[in-house]
């Protein structure tokens, strides 16, 4: 038996924490840097070397991990003063598995040449799956990268990735960033779209329980909704699992390349403007699940339903059918976005069905969009005139309540954007012309 | 001299009551109902003649004024127990001058033919221009009726309009509410516009008067901005003098007829949830220049800005190049659904030039808007790249604030989805083929 190579990693924050403590439960030496002791003392606890200097971190290091939280932490952590380039040794691989733009990725590719450290394999590699998965070593990760650099380095993505979620992503370094930003598109969108459709059912005075129940397992299914929606019951907040700011974070890199691209992301967009309203009431650090505030108050498993059991059923399916016309149009908001930045698309569908991203309309309508955006599909595929009706009752009944849903209507406009074909061509043509 | 013809007149709300008054001011013997007994009080030392009852206030009045705040009430009023159909005589003319859906103004005069009441002129005949018009009797007013109740009763329309500002649209009953209607897709975009505007300005650390000065006389004027700004800088929101609840009112009109027509409105349908949102702070029924507290708790005319001349100038551009944006966009959405409906353009265009919805932008564009709309325009005509990139840095810096811009980012998503042409045709496109 071979020894393992010792391995560097910075960021132990959620996600990092549990990546770093897989590599150490499966044998590795890890040396890990972080700016909060506790941290630290908690990763000396499960094994790992703590360190509180990012050169020390690097030293003698051949694989380096960098999973900081944004683009501008890795580039103090990667380039600034006794940062982790000064300790990298020749010929080392190093790993950003940051969400960053992609254009920031391919600026560190060229930096680290440009510093005279061509030597240094550089991975783009961010990843998706959440902190339960990170510590099980069973992420989805998206990289790209050189050849050489996947020959030298690919063994320790399998360590952090289940089997077949690694996905080569192709295009060099930027492309697996690519890919993380547009799978974050329906990441962020039905992120959301939890709370929208919690706040619009304690508003029809159902109980979060029964909407739990009504969309796992239905076709209002998202991986968010399912994951989500146990802290919105718990009111798990504090901090929760995953905070505001940081799915914000990627909504920013996505509707910022939307810009310099000129590409439209109206449910993205829309997206990001109620996450700063959640900023404005303070949730920023908060789990993302408790954007359900913006809508009650009240904790949504303790509202006691009154209805007859007919009239729950149809004042739930209201909420399923909002959750249905969101997905549907995040679905082709995300595969046209895909197609634009040239992700190829049945790889994405691989990666988004199984990943965060997903959702039962994403699997059932994105093999119906992916070959209309690659000029073979047929012309007359439409959107179930139910989804539409749905949405519409859905909007309509919320109008009646006053209840604001940011992403029902902004979905709603783009349905209605496509005449009454409701063809899935036009919805995808509302993005860029196929 | 012929002796004047005695009125009836119910609502004697901020309009209603200006209305009523302005018809005493005339010389004519006006009987006013309303609810809420100080304001008959205030009617009656203006002149007036208050009545407790609706019967009664229409008993011997050849010609009755309806006023009231939404299509139930007008119902209510109308054909309800004790009503004013019950007093109204023979062959009297009845006005209703609330905006309700033009489905429902239909079905008033069909319900007065059912009633046996086919005697009735029924005049549908919402109006525009705010309280200070109303009591001068400068209003302008969109009616719809036969060429008989025209016959006998435009003479009290032309009392109550500014010379030129009475509008009478082809099309019978419905079609003076259907005018109003996409009349107020300008009007309630251009209300939240305003306080987008300063909440945005507020965030960038810019005065408020500042902003009322570059706004004022500008590309990015429009009458609600100078109409509210106003009462903005005066922090005038208890009550002020438009309830946010009136604009609202007439938001789900217009998103309601889109829903029936199957009609897109994004903009107005942000505007509707964002104004939902402003409900759910308690603020419906202060003035709608107080939805500027969605960005802001500080008054915005004591904020100090402490930039040099040439930077507070790109800080101030920020802004105007919001509005233009945001006024361009709403534009193109309010000709298209006016095209959707049947409505004359060059006539909604004088009306909406000096009335309430008007803007600097919607002067200048829809005259290039409306040939394309009506299929006689040029396959050229493009947004200038200006508003374009003015409108993109302006999301762009708000984003880096981490300011909600609901409007800015909707127009914006609207600009992208024409495509780099950026050709008026594809805006107008995106809402019905043109």
């Amino acid at each position: 038996m071979t020894t393992k190579p010792a391995i560097g990693f910075c960021g132990l924050g959620a996600m990092g924490f549990g990546m770093a403590t897989h590599l150490v439960k499966s044998g590795y030496a890890v040396t890990g840097f972080d700016v909060w002791a506790p941290t630290l003392e908690k990763f000396a606890a499960a094994g790992g070397t703590p360190s509180t200097s990012l050169r020390a971190s690097a030293q003698d290091k051949a694989f380096y991990v960098c999973m900081v939280a944004t683009a501008k932490q890795a580039q103090d952590a990667i380039f600034g003063p006794d940062g982790i380039l000064e300790g990298l040794p020749a010929g080392a691989t190093l790993y950003l598995c940051s969400t960053v733009p992609s254009a920031y990725a391919a600026g560190v590719d060229k930096e680290l040449g440009a510093r005279g450290r061509g030597d240094v394999m550089f991975v783009d590699a961010p990843v998706s799956g959440g902190a339960v998965r990170a510590a099980e070593g069973t992420l989805s990760i998206m990289a790209g990268a050189s050849e050489a650099a996947f020959e030298k380095g690919r063994w320790l993505l399998e360590e952090m990735a289940a089997p077949k979620k690694l996905f080569v992503v192709r295009g060099g370094v930027g492309a697996g960033s690519n890919m993380k930003m547009v799978h974050q598109v329906l990441a962020a969108v039905h992120i959301l779209a939890v709370s929208e459709a919690f706040g619009f059912a304690a508003r029809l005075g159902l109980n979060g329980g029964d909407v739990r129940e009504a969309v796992v397992g239905g076709e209002a299914w998202s991986w968010m909704f399912e994951n989500r929606s146990v802290r919105t019951l718990a009111e798990d907040y504090f901090p929760g699992a995953s905070a505001v700011t940081i799915v914000l974070k990627d909504a920013g890199i996505i509707t910022s390349m939307g810009r310099l691209l000129g590409f439209p992301l109206p449910l993205c967009s829309i997206t990001e403007q109620v996450f700063f309203s959640g900023l404005d009431k303070g949730f920023g650090p908060n789990d993302d699940a408790g954007l359900v505030r913006l809508w009650t108050s009240e904790p949504v498993s303790s509202i006691q339903s009154t209805y007859s059991e007919d009239d729950k059923k149809a004042k739930l399916k209201l909420v399923t059918d909002l959750l249905t016309g969101i997905h549907l149009c995040a679905a082709a908001e995300s595969l046209a976005f895909a197609k634009h930045v040239g992700i190829p698309l049945a790889q994405m569908y691989e990666l988004v069905v199984e990943a965060a991203g997903g959702s039962a309309v994403f699997k059932d309508y994105a093999t119906k969009m992916i070959p209309i955006l690659e000029g073979n599909g047929t012309e007359d595929a439409t959107i179930p005139e139910a989804y539409f009706d749905g949405l519409k009752k859905a909007v309509q009944e919320a109008q009646g309540l006053q209840c604001p849903l940011y992403l029902g209507n902004g979905a709603l406009s783009l349905l209605l954007q496509t005449g009454k074909t409701l063809k899935l061509k036009s919805l995808l043509g509302l993005y860029s012309p196929v």
